[in-house]
């Protein structure tokens, strides 16, 4: 492996991930005929569309989860095949491209979690990340033996405990721990396991865990929570940021927002990525997208808009109130749920005069459109990048066209552009996004026991 | 699929199976020097190794898990891959094999284990199994939070609930739940997902899960147990066992009795395969393979083999007592680890009067070895598969070279005599076990409601 400890520093790059989303997170796209309607659960098409991506440089793939449904959930997240199962097939499958998978601390356990994320680490050679998530809906508390969900605060408490000590178990083995001398009969130094011996407000852990250190030391945290409260844990612990920025100003306000409170806890912000979701709609003309991009909005169902901008709201039920009657006080809702996103929903749309009917198509998808020629969508992904409202985007891949048209046409301007590699210059995620390999806890204690020792 | 609801009936056959366990479960495996040092490590390892199973036509690949550790534990559960994470990934590479993976009810979700099982399921289109475990060691509850692990009763009353609930909710669609028409925009059938919505004595799970129904139905159930309460959820729950006789008579015993309690509860005892733990010990002649057996035992270091001696016994410490003197009297140590497996070491170190050395080189090994040529590994696997003391085994397949003459040379023979299938029948692990397609738990209410409505 290449050392990367030195990235950082080396100039800014833009960075490509594909959400792998199958049927899609909204209620139309699954009737796109080319998709196939078993997308979401058939392991083929995961592994054919990172394969893709791979071909194409990405960074990385990135699966999103949530562990509560509905019947009036939306088609992917109604039938899926789980996060680190489906990274572990597709690990086996691909060699260079990065694995993001989403995971919830509220309804986990960290000694699982570091097991199962620290041994797709080593069935990827170093290619694994998490995202850590709290799970906004209210109704995943039932699954796991609850009446209620944990308060927004407490869940975003015992996350950061939580990637603590996962982060923890993750160093109970020195690199150079296992010699596997068969003449000395040696296989583990003992020294150099460690016990973590965690205990702390919520959770209590000893250790050691019996997963030893991938080549890029630990897989890499992303975060996606867009409160206070999330961004506060996102400035402490991630490493990538998925973000749901619906326009520039929204989007350079957090990645500006996001990096000072970084700063401020100590951290090299550039050592954070931020990587708003993206829907490119691309044809050869600016003309011809926005006729799909209009047409594609006109098909769109009114009920489920309301049902989809409900969700950032606990499944409020939006369907009370008139469409045409300005967007309405929400003042007794309490939000425990998306709380940033529901906030950032009811600001904006008082700020902007909306009606709920003007609100549900402008938020009910949850998304940013990139509208237009191959050219176009470069245009924008630039203006993003170069404006510092990201530092790459994470593409939903669910129409086959888009994704095709943007591999093929809009990856090649970048490129030209020098904005995006032509080939990967490493094997690990961690050399991809040019973060450093993290020193083993452990191991540095002892340099620095061996340094005071030696004066 | 084929349909094997009617395989049942259809005779006796041989199952086999090959457990991955890297640089091997015991002490001295790992010296082998055509073992890679990082094997238990190593994705690689594990997808050659399943590969050369299919090749060989084995009904499955098993891999065993614990979720505790301390400097002493054996090199393959120091340092080795998840169980989950590294079955999908042997998923991806391989397409008829079984693939069971250990996992504990003590320290899991149901949700989040239905969902994962379930999703290897769909992954490897209706291979997946289950091996039901409640942990022995008491050290890991420090790992979940607890100060003591559950006692041995409470572990048993949980797991039988815990699987209740994952097989509850894996019938949370019916088969025929997605109709996915585009014409008429209905992807669900919004009847046929099912809510559990269990409260039970341990677990409350609303449901419903994420996920349909592979090939299969629902993975295959394996359980390890061997205490009364392990035989009794066995006979309850089981449609595998994975056993650790370590004589004919030992094994015969267990079957019979294990049968019996499942006839008793009115299930049918065939539906139930009882598989023994089996090192195969082969070379071209008797004389030969027993010089090896005989070296590599007499390689074997006494203060390990206490070790894994007293790993029964919660790491009971064996090297306080004379070796020499008879096995010591255990009545004072609690036995809520491997209680059954401890117990019949107890009574068969009596009934032999072993002395403590005897004892540990007997038991410490917790295996059954077969010594000798191919037609003689042949008999003895022909003997206690009519004997019934066996419906097949699980070959501990650490040893490259004895892997390699089961599979060319004592294979053969099987297949010749016509106990062990010359090529896969089916695509599933129920298939290939001859066990029903459960049938949707919802579905067949829908049915008898039918049924009754139109008398």
């Amino acid at each position: 492996m290449s050392d990367t400890s030195e990235i950082g520093a080396a100039g800014r790059q833009l960075h490509l991930g594909a959400i792998l989303e199958g049927v899609g997170a909204d209620h139309s796209s699954w009737l796109d005929p080319e998709l196939p309607g078993n997308a979401s659960i058939d392991i083929g098409w995961y592994i054919d569309n990172a394969r893709l991506a791979e071909a194409a440089k990405f960074d990385l793939v990135f699966v999103v989860d949530s562990p509560y449904i509905t019947p009036d959930t939306a088609p992917h997240f109604l039938n899926r095949l789980e996060p680190l199962t489906l990274l572990s097939a597709v690990a086996a499958t691909t060699s260079r491209i990065g694995l993001v998978g989403t995971l919830t601390t509220s309804y986990w356990e960290p000694y699982n979690v570091a097991r199962q994320f620290g041994s797709l680490d080593q069935i990827s050679r170093g290619r694994a990340g998490w995202n850590v998530v709290t799970t906004g809906l209210e109704g995943a508390a039932r699954n796991y033996g609850r009446e209620e969900h944990f308060d927004h605060k407490v869940r975003y408490a015992r996350a950061r405990e939580f990637v603590d000590v996962v982060q923890g178990l993750w160093d109970s083995y020195e690199d150079d721990a296992f010699p596997r001398d068969r003449q000395a009969g040696l296989f583990l130094d003992k020294r150099k396991q460690h016990r973590l011996d965690h205990k702390g407000e919520h959770f209590a852990v000893a250790g050691p865990l019996a997963l030893s250190r991938s080549q890029q030391g630990q897989p890499v945290i992303f975060q996606a929570g867009d409160s206070s409260e999330g961004r506060n844990l996102g400035a402490a612990i991630a490493e990538g940021t998925f973000t749901s920025a619906q326009d520039f100003e929204t989007g350079h306000a957090y990645y500006v927002d996001l990096k000072a409170r970084a700063t401020a806890l100590g951290r090299n912000p550039d050592l954070i990525k931020i990587l708003p979701g993206l829907v490119p709609i691309i044809a050869d003309t600016d003309e011809e997208a926005q006729v799909i991009a209009q047409a594609a909005q006109g098909a769109l169902d009114i009920d489920k808009l309301l049902v989809q901008l409900g969700r950032a709201f606990n499944y409020h039920d939006f369907s009370q109130y008139d469409l045409d009657a300005p967007f309405p006080n929400l003042s007794g809702v309490t939000l425990n749920s998306y709380k940033g996103h529901a906030e950032s929903i009811i600001r904006r749309a008082q700020e902007n005069r909306l009606t709920l009917r003007e609100a549900a198509y402008r938020f009910g998808q949850w998304r940013l459109d990139f509208v237009g020629s191959p050219e176009t969508i470069a245009n924008e992904i630039e203006r993003w990048f170069t404006g510092r409202a990201a530092d790459g985007f994470l593409l939903r891949v669910t129409r086959p066209r888009d994704f095709a048209l943007f591999r093929e046409r809009v990856v090649p301007i970048l490129q030209a552009r020098g904005l995006f590699r032509t080939d990967y210059a490493y094997d690990t995620l961690r050399g991809h996004l040019g973060l450093p390999v993290p020193k083993n806890r452990y191991a540095s204690r002892e340099r620095e026991a061996q340094a005071i020792a030696a004066e």
